[in-house]
């Protein structure tokens, strides 16, 4: 069973036609949350690339088991090590439990990813649920001669590693620069080289999150969880790993090194979506330069013109490649709001758009080069372009300016329908109870027309201008009289 | 910081005054669901009983730490402890991971008890989280001399326990006779006595939950999570821990044992709630005799005359005291749905009562025997009843057969807005977008009025006949038209 669908694989650098090792199963492990904030722009590029990458996989026919971590322990301040964990940081902070702080922001994870129609995960595991499995990790690297123990605490030692294997495979960074590059060691860590990464790390006394292991109470690495919980869930070698850009080197880096170094296999397709900037800056919660999902949903933040909502906001992510940056202004997201409307509205002309004998136009190339650009790496923005080729075409035969045939018909509704609402995973939002308002909309238009019948023209002009109050605009056409809200 | 509020200890047998250890923070930890199948109406009540719990100690001023576990391994099938793991046993029955099997029930949980308005726990520990924890007690209690290793399962040794301490003081239990009563060992344990119980399994060959041991690859039993997880979060000893009452004997017993035989503390107040009923008999998945909630909410059960609104089912719940058994019946849904909302209308009809000079009765014991009640071991119903003594007046006033004072009506809004959304923590449930439909019925009863005034009263009596086909029901009164859906 292998498709025609190309991914890039970073490790590669290469387009790679796509074949899953036990086929028609696929194992997808994505990079998730550290749940010490509100979630942002960032967090929904990353999760909307990877839930579009778990629809197209699932329309391909595939069996695709989805597992996406919730790192609530482990994540160090700074890539050096050197930092405070940051969600116990964050807990003394608010006086609270650091669990109590990881559930609060992962429910308000998962209420974000609910609102722009992310399919759950398959699995969501916790790196707190996993530290046995981790401690298992590190013993089979520390007993192939990968790791070192000092004072409590274990470091991969990345130098012993790179006589063998290569580490900088994926990021193709080149050891002997990372070495030159990084400064002195300031005294505080136990570290022989500054390159090297932590295992385990020993706990402060006053440090609450902390576990029993053979070397220390203590927490695991971050870079750990990912190695571990992959290979649990998809097995020794699985087929694809993602994360956003940032993660490649270090974590992603030093997760191929770990499962290498314990004899263990990875990802088969290493896939990485780019970064959102805010002018131009990479937007993140450590660099202070982001807007929260419930900012843009609101519209509460300085840099916003309006609220947008969270299809917009889906749309907006998906008109670019996962692997280009994608730049926030309120131009582009006001026009992605405009385009996906007149996108929706095109669906529903479609499904009443009627048929003619005969077909006055092919449009057979609108699903070949649909399904092209998704095939080709997930080319989102240009499959979109294809179906706005279509929206063109499809409002010409509303007007009458062309004709389409039953079969055109069918199949461009199964294409919009399945492409728009399926693997781009957009929705119609619901504002309201909308078949009562619906109702009601008709009576009035009902009396409207009984009042303009009777030549009670100030009653018709008066319900005219009360619904155009109530943002609904009456259009009177040959076929009778249609509105909008 | 004490208040006068009582509550029902399973342990004493009596209502205690409930007075925490380090006020003004409580403990509360609660037995979760094991998420190996959809949310029923017995969850409900569990669910909605501690739901008021925690908004009642929060409205007294404390600040509480809310520790709900998710059972997502251990449970084993029947409480001889001779069963399978339940959630293995479904997840080898649809040939999924069994986390993946844990990751879906959790999520429907979660989403049926959003819906019935229960806030969210502080903390959501999973018992594959805390297998670590679970090791270390084992350790300690048989470290203690209270436990026995046989073949790489450790057992509870009861016989031993019982010399120095109380097992049956949660449940009243007697040691001997549960020796008589239990049947003969079928030769498949390795228990030296039928009441001991496993704290940790040795796992079968297939089986796929297992993590190593000291004594064994496996898997903890059942009771040990709570044990575990109530100290982690809350400390040694704390405030209050709770359950449904078919989880005193043998899990809350088994918890306290677990803890004492390893020196600790546990609760100080343990409080149940009694069962639903079914046609008399208990609702739950393991008999088979349950509704499940979505059920409930999309009317598709065999046994319901019609769908019910989740929060028709929290009133249903409230409306008798959490210890006493409630029987599911539609018509007590029924009287549910309606005393809801005319409760909910009265609210209404209180927020618009024209104040008069002075009150022609005495409306203060409305507040005192409604908090009496409530702080009388959370006497919901009895709240309710009073609350609905208030009905009654509020409308009297506002027929004006009755007058209140501005300082009465305002102590009866803050009265009844506090209890019924923050105490009982009902809502009002939107069934769209409100608005635009308020203002188009309004639109419409316009164009009504102005056609009467016209004496076309064909065209006024074809909208009151269509407002009713919409389920609008049009009363003209001397004030003007009124309209309820």
């Amino acid at each position: 069973m292998t498709k025609n669908f190309y991914l890039y694989n970073t490790l590669s650098r290469t387009k790679e036609l796509f074949v899953p090792l036990h086929a028609p199963n696929v194992g997808l492990y994505v990079c998730g949350p550290t749940v010490y904030g509100d979630p942002h722009l960032g967090h929904a590029r990353s999760a909307v690339t990877f839930d579009i990458l778990f629809r197209y996989l699932t329309h391909l026919g595939y069996k695709v088991r989805y597992v996406r971590n919730i790192t609530d322990v482990g994540h160090l301040e700074n890539d050096a090590d050197e930092g405070k964990d940051k969600i116990a940081e964050k807990a003394r902070l608010e006086q609270l439990e650091p669990m109590e702080v990881a559930q609060y922001y992962m429910n308000r994870y998962h209420d974000a990813m609910d609102k722009i129609n992310t399919l759950r995960p398959s699995i969501e595991p916790l790196a707190s649920g996993h530290i046995i499995e981790q401690t298992e990790l590190i013993s089979e690297i520390l007993k192939n001669g990968y790791a070192y123990e000092i004072n409590g605490s274990v470091y991969f030692d990345v130098a012993e590693y790179s006589k063998k294997h290569n580490y900088g495979k994926l990021s193709g960074r080149i050891l002997e620069e990372l070495q030159s590059n990084t400064r002195e060691l300031d005294g505080q860590s136990d570290k022989k080289a500054t390159y090297d990464f932590a295992l385990w790390k020993k706990a402060a006394p006053e440090h609450i999150m902390r576990w029993a292991s053979p070397w220390s109470d203590g927490f695991p690495g971050w870079h750990l969880e990912c190695s571990v919980m992959s290979k649990k869930y998809l097995g020794n070698a699985f087929d694809i790993h993602g994360g956003g850009m940032d993660l490649i080197f270090p974590h992603h880096e030093c997760e191929i090194a770990q499962n290498t170094a314990a004899g263990n296999a990875a990802a088969q397709y290493w896939i990485h979506n780019n970064m959102i900037t805010l002018n131009g800056q990479k937007m993140s919660k450590s660099s202070g330069n982001f807007i929260t999902l419930e900012q843009l949903f609101e519209g509460a933040h300085k840099l916003l013109e309006q609220a947008y909502s969270p299809m917009t906001i889906r749309f907006f992510i998906l008109q670019a490649h996962y692997r280009s940056t994608l730049d926030f202004s309120n131009a582009a997201m006001q026009a992605a709001e405009k385009g996906l409307n007149r996108l929706l509205k095109t669906c529903d002309i479609l499904n009443n758009l009627k048929p003619s004998d005969s077909s006055s136009l092919d449009v057979s190339f609108l699903e070949k080069d649909c399904f092209d650009a998704l095939n080709d790496d997930l080319n989102t923005p240009v499959a979109v372009s294809v179906l706005f080729d279509g929206v063109r075409i499809i409002n010409l035969v509303n007007e009458k300016k062309e004709t389409l045939s039953k079969e055109d018909i069918d199949s461009l509704k199964k294409l919009y329908n399945t492409v728009i609402f399926d693997v781009l995973g957009l929705k119609k939002e619901e504002k309201g109870n909308t078949q009562l308002t619906d109702d009601l909309i008709k009576l009035v238009l009902e009396l409207r027309q009984k009042a303009k019948e009777n030549k009670d023209f100030s009653t018709s002009d008066k319900i005219r201008d009360e619904l155009k109050n109530l943002g609904i605009t009456v259009k009177d056409t040959k076929e009778g009289t249609a509105w909008e809200l």
